[in-house]
């Protein structure tokens, strides 16, 4: 094979080659001092960038496993109000279904929440609130922090999804009420896919339901993270935590404050480049919503074939993504999350401006320009 | 850090150089073509491994997790009849706990099952068996054929925890009437910690459970790894298939048949050792319970110290398994699974037999000549 394709996704996303390289260590054992300093060095930067002091634990699944952790061990038999307006947020609609009493409070996808239909729902009961952060399958940023005054008013737990702004975009859970957060390993910490991690405050301890799941039962992880040497409660992925560890030093190195303000950076980049082209953001911001720093989501103008379009794309080495479900077709996403700087952008967007060109699109300004502009 | 510690522990265990560097890659879209053939050759070959034609599918989580999928998505407010006389069967016993009605069917670990108790408990309306095969915590190997068949009888379902001997002793999940059958990468496959595969007969999919858990929802698997490209539910761990797909391309190269042959004399020359020493085998064996061919559980005799005994030898770079819970410093464990062979052995006989007499042992016989007699 030829040189790799540059993954410019929500997810997976390019890894430095120390994080990769971190995999190749001989087995070591799960139980030993030296796994138990790995853990904790990943839980100490990852409370950083969750800006949480509560308990934090790194699961061996993806996100949509700690979603599950989230709502079996917290939710159960609840009434829960799930804020939906993309795909991810719909997952968590789904997750609730097996385990407690959800009630949808659904946007279209990419357009605001309804925060006063939320505020009916807390007044009628609802216990818990479930929100996707940073919602990448219409690159909309939600506002948590609103949000999570609203469940506090109310005395309802807050489980927030930030599996792809966490490390990437600002958050600060604990002073925005959450209660638990969730992360994915894949995305901006720029970490291999199959870990996730999930943070939990005393309000949410006190909930616990009874008679958690097994391999996700939270209250284990706690039994073992307070072991010494610090340990999981069973085997975990253990090449994936050396490799979480590595990109943890990153997030440490780079600072978290400067990777952020490099995150916005680039999709403000991105963002200029759309428009200069005379292309749609694809989401509705208002006052409280704005748009994701860590994806774009860009409508596929009238008459252009999204399939060949990111077609002509792809054939110059980068994958941008589609769009998903009923998007499909509809919208294409261009991904910054992670090890990525200007260079994998301003190609990105190299390619995307010529595309558009060849598929017939009448492009109106440098894209490419207006890029420069924001990144130079 | 000086050289690696050798692992000679029931997993997980040391890895060939190959299986380690296959993690190195770049990100890869784990919805596309090439991964889908990773995964497509993992089957395969597990397949083979489980002696099965039936469904598989790999989870990203450790053989837990897979336990917890084959009890929530079979077993839900089922009369579960589970086998225990080790830590693993009990794990099944409380795992079944969480979801359906279990019946624990005890013996001490490490002495046989009691069938006729099974038997009774089948009569008596169960509707689902757990074993496990290869209970590493006592050393026993469990007569998984005769239990499938008493399972049969009944028309009961019958799950298998195969973690430990699937892929390093004989396993036909088929012929022995196993509807669900497990396995862990850390084990037998010498493949990085992290994943764990799972079988799933058409008897046990004509009886799924409503409201299975999320995660672990086996359906999900089956719908993805039908499509084109064969793909996973929700982001799998992409490094450790890679990993995977290169241990398993070993158990090719080197042979099913082969590669159970080399487990069996491992083993076999590990108990002639500890015979030769004047050590006692820890389990009690009959009839239809063998001792296990992947790990051997021996007595710490009369006056010894497990501690200091077993940290004499690691002084030398060996780490071997003491034993768990109420075993703890009772008997310790020497593993030979996945890719050890006569080199790995012999080494950590001799340490054990020199810290044997250094603890004031009186050994007996030269365990580590009467190994290399098996061996050579």
């Amino acid at each position: 094979m030829e040189k790799e394709p540059l993954l410019m996704l929500p997810g997976p996303v390019p890894m430095p080659e120390r994080v990769r390289c971190a995999m190749m260590r001989q087995a070591i054992n799960h139980r030993g001092a030296e796994f138990g300093q790995v853990y904790k060095d990943c839980v100490r930067v990852l409370k950083t960038c969750f800006g949480t002091k509560n308990d934090l634990f790194v699961i061996s699944g993806s996100g949509t496993a700690a979603m599950e952790a989230a709502v079996a061990n917290f939710g159960r038999d609840k009434k829960i109000a799930c804020l939906v307006n993309g795909k991810f947020g719909e997952r968590l609609f789904k997750i609730a279904g097996r385990y407690g009493h959800p009630v949808e409070i659904g946007s279209p996808w990419g357009t605001p929440l309804d925060l006063k239909a939320l505020e009916e729902q807390l007044k009628g009961g609802a216990e818990m609130v479930t929100l996707v952060h940073n919602e990448t399958s219409a690159g909309i940023l939600n506002p948590a922090a609103e949000i999570g005054k609203l469940a506090g008013k109310y005395d309802a737990l807050f489980i927030m999804d930030g599996i792809t702004s966490i490390a990437g975009d600002t958050v600060n859970a604990d002073q925005w009420g959450v209660d638990v957060a969730i992360v994915g390993s894949q995305k901006c910490l720029a970490a291999p896919a199959g870990l996730s991690a999930i943070s939990v405050s005393d309000r949410a301890w006190e909930r616990s339901s009874k008679n958690p799941p097994y391999y996700l039962d939270l209250a284990a992880y706690r039994k073992s993270a307070g072991s010494a040497p610090m340990e999981t409660p069973y085997t975990p992925a253990v090449p994936l935590f050396l490799a979480l560890r590595e990109a943890c030093a990153i997030v440490e190195e780079e600072g978290l404050e400067e990777r952020i303000a490099r995150h916005k950076r680039l999709a403000q980049a991105v963002r200029a480049a759309a428009e200069a082209w005379g292309l749609r953001l694809f989401p509705e911001t208002d006052m409280l919503h704005g748009y994701s720093n860590t994806v774009t989501a860009i409508s596929v103008p009238d008459g252009i074939k999204d399939g060949d379009f990111r077609g002509t794309v792809k054939k110059m080495g980068i994958e941008m993504a589609g769009g998903q479900d009923y998007l499909k077709g509809k919208i294409f996403r261009i991904g910054n999350m992670g090890a990525v700087g200007a260079p994998e952008i301003l190609a990105t967007l190299a390619a995307t401006e010529y595309s558009l060109a060849k598929q017939g699109f009448n492009v109106k300004g440098n894209g490419v320009r207006a890029a420069c502009e924001v990144l130079g």
